[in-house]
């Protein structure tokens, strides 16, 4: 409970501009991405390591659980307040400390934008590969609290691949720093990895080396329709096989292209089209053609419809307005999704999608299913009305089934969203229980009192 | 201390056949590559992972230490027992459990000869990229323990990055499973990376499962030749900030060039050769004098003498004579060495082969450096004469003298040899006390007896 006093603390410690406890700003901060909100009781704007060392030190003598966010832009509930808890956001950190193109690297506070990253790089000819969809918007912090990825992580990995170093403050107030300025490093326990991806939940990341690549030269694109979804799931077991790794390898199930067919962005698709692979290829004038040859040698096979190319941006923005459409041809099914992220090996891919095809038709559900088929992550979309009582129970029924089966399928309920507050309910289905002790006593040692984004990424 | 009866219990619990304490067994496992040696007190073989489980279970209750051994390959004392210490060698849990190319993994257990892995791997076009140089008779726990890498590291990344998941039992006895069989995960704290390079001290690795690239298809080498060492380490820079990433990017300074001259095998070597840059790109038939080509124009700069191509599997072997009997001739030029395993952004690798040469001379000591320059990790050796007392103790000054230069160039420790027990002094040097506390805090939860590999990785 945040007294007078404990604001006026706040406000000495980071100035009246910097703490808010408004009924507006409340508002603007009791939700993300997912349809549910909670109202927290300030939202605090540090500007700095200090100004978040301070506002720890004092969470933690109070026992103020502290909600960490960046854009607010994730999807499974990671910046959702939990009752009673102050909103820690770092778009006030928001700084680029340091590029290094020699040594390709950056030094960023958690608030960048994530797309401005790469813009920068991009001037030196270099990347920054982690391409989540929200890249536009959401800030570097909440992209490695969540280990965020996209399609460029099937050829370069997801954010805890392009991660050298952090600064890092722990719930009861360590100050540490992890890892190194080198792309190589045998020294000390790797705190770094551990720290991407546990959701703001064992430490609060205040400043990140990130590790920068050459960007690529030229992209060229295919889109390859198949007849049915095994027949393209069985086109990414090969594509994945041969030397030639893709720059992105998307998939669109059945029901997707249905979606878009009926949202009028389906134009050019062959009739009979069931499922469709998005292909893209990275390198320059003279790769590329041999490149395309061999992903499409792969790409051949049982069901096989056709292949489209494209080589300048508009023939490529052409191909891509299918699977760019579908976020909003979803809509038009149903008001609402309730979004999985679930990932299998890619040889289980097609079992995957044979199974949700199966679930929707046994539960009643239109179930949409694409996403990253290079590393077998599938975003799947139940498509629920909010407002039907029995829909939502059959949505909830069918999505316990969803995961059940991706974990005899040996996958994961996770590919790139994270867990958050949405999923942790399933968390222990993946989990034996002697991991899962391991992981909440890990929580204990860089948290021992739980102020750090609890409620979030771990079961009760 | 194992008395009689302790001996009778690891005999009830693994075999007669799996308990050593005879003089000659424990005197070759004593020692590993480092010139230490320290008698343990049996010799355990387990066979399976309940093998393990049980004798982390009677080494707990009766605070045993265990020092866990792969092939004994490494060179910073990681496998050296330490006094009244349990060796506990993987070598009979040498089996690959499975091997899946379409989900490009395999599962292994940590005796296998990380050789073995990758020549399996390569029967169905894939690759296990890591390839210390002890890869022909090191073993995959030892290599995981470690961080292992290698001269594909600048192109693919070290053990690390290489790992989907681990089955491992903690110092508590915990047995746990770590990771996914998935190519991305964001659903648990990524424990396997926190396991991998932890050199045994936290859990002991008992199943690993790999993740597996497609093979390289043909590969050409460059011999490139300056007449100084920064004209090689600005050319280094010139080359990593290019999209064509060489296969392997090696380094030789002017002493190992001096040493291979002295050993007659620097066949075409040009007069005036003051550093040279072993290069390496993968890629088909057509890709190949591209890349070269590509390749070359980075490596165009000041000082460059010669640039030799290789293509035949003939002409690369006598590119790489000078490298590949360097090991050899710097044994002429004192009996011991001293082997660091420094690493440094690349950007700043012609600082440090500038401090070494400087070292070097007013140490009174001949140091030769050369290794993986793609990722600033130098092998910088230190010849010395055992015997001579007043020698020894420059070393020792200088040695401290490269680590602080190290870490003032923004580097670390340990690119690939990790620490063990030869390194953890300078620990300290490298981390601030907050860091090493919470590794130092991992270290009890994971393992509260300090039964697991004591005296290693981190200081007292």
């Amino acid at each position: 409970m945040l007294t007078d006093r404990l604001r006026a603390e706040f406000v000495t410690l980071l100035g009246t501009d910097r703490v808010y406890t408004d009924p507006v700003t409340l508002a603007l901060y009791a939700s993300d991405e997912t349809p549910k909100s909670c109202i927290p009781e300030a939202v605090l704007f540090p500007a700095s390591h200090d100004h978040v060392v301070g506002i720890i030190a004092i969470a933690g003598r109070e026992k103020l659980p502290i909600t960490p966010r960046g854009a607010g832009s994730g999807n499974v509930g990671g910046a959702l307040p939990t009752p009673g808890s102050l909103v820690l956001s770092f778009e006030c950190m928001n700084h680029i400390l340091e590029f290094d193109p020699d040594n390709r690297l950056m030094v960023v506070e958690p608030g960048v934008v994530t797309g401005d990253i790469d813009a920068l790089a991009a001037t030196a000819g270099l990347m920054y590969a982690p391409d989540p969809g929200s890249g536009a918007y959401s800030r570097i912090g909440g992209n490695l609290a969540m280990n965020a990825a996209g399609p460029r992580t099937v050829k370069y990995g997801a954010s805890r691949d392009h991660v050298l170093g952090l600064r890092a403050v722990t719930g009861d107030g360590r100050e540490i720093r992890t890892g190194s300025r080198t792309t190589k490093y045998a020294t000390g326990y790797d705190l770094t990895r551990l720290l991407v991806g546990s959701e703001g939940t064992l430490a609060l990341i205040t400043e990140a080396t990130l590790k920068l690549i050459p960007a690529p030269r030229r992209i060229a694109s295919l889109r390859v329709c198949y007849s049915d979804d095994r027949s393209a799931c069985e086109a990414v077991i090969r594509v994945m096989r041969q030397p030639i790794v893709p720059y992105a390898l998307e998939f669109m199930d059945r029901r997707a292209i249905e979606a878009v067919r009926e949202y009028g962005a389906a134009d050019g698709l062959p009739d009979g089209t069931g499922a469709i692979l998005m292909v893209e290829v990275e390198g320059d004038s003279e790769d590329i053609p041999r490149h395309l040859a061999a992903l499409e040698a792969a790409l051949r096979g049982t069901g096989l419809l056709a292949v489209q190319s494209g080589f300048s941006k508009a023939e490529i923005a052409h191909l891509w307005t299918a699977r760019k459409s579908l976020s909003h041809a979803v809509k038009k099914i149903a008001p609402l999704k309730i979004n999985e992220d679930v990932v299998v090996p890619v040889g289980k891919l097609a079992d995957l999608v044979a199974a949700i095809d199966d679930l929707g038709r046994r539960h009643g559900l239109p179930m949409v299913a694409f996403g990253h088929a290079g590393n077998g992550n599938l975003h799947v979309n139940l498509m629920v009305h909010p407002d039907d009582a029995e829909e939502m129970n059959r949505a909830r029924a069918c999505r316990l089934e969803l995961i059940e089966t991706v974990l005899k399928l040996s996958g994961s309920l996770s590919g790139e969203h994270g867990i958050g507050s949405e999923k942790r309910a399933f968390v222990a289905l993946e989990f034996d229980a002697a991991t899962l002790g391991l992981m909440r006593d890990l929580k204990t040692l860089f948290d021992p009192y739980g102020i750090l984004n609890p409620g979030k990424k771990l079961p009760d």
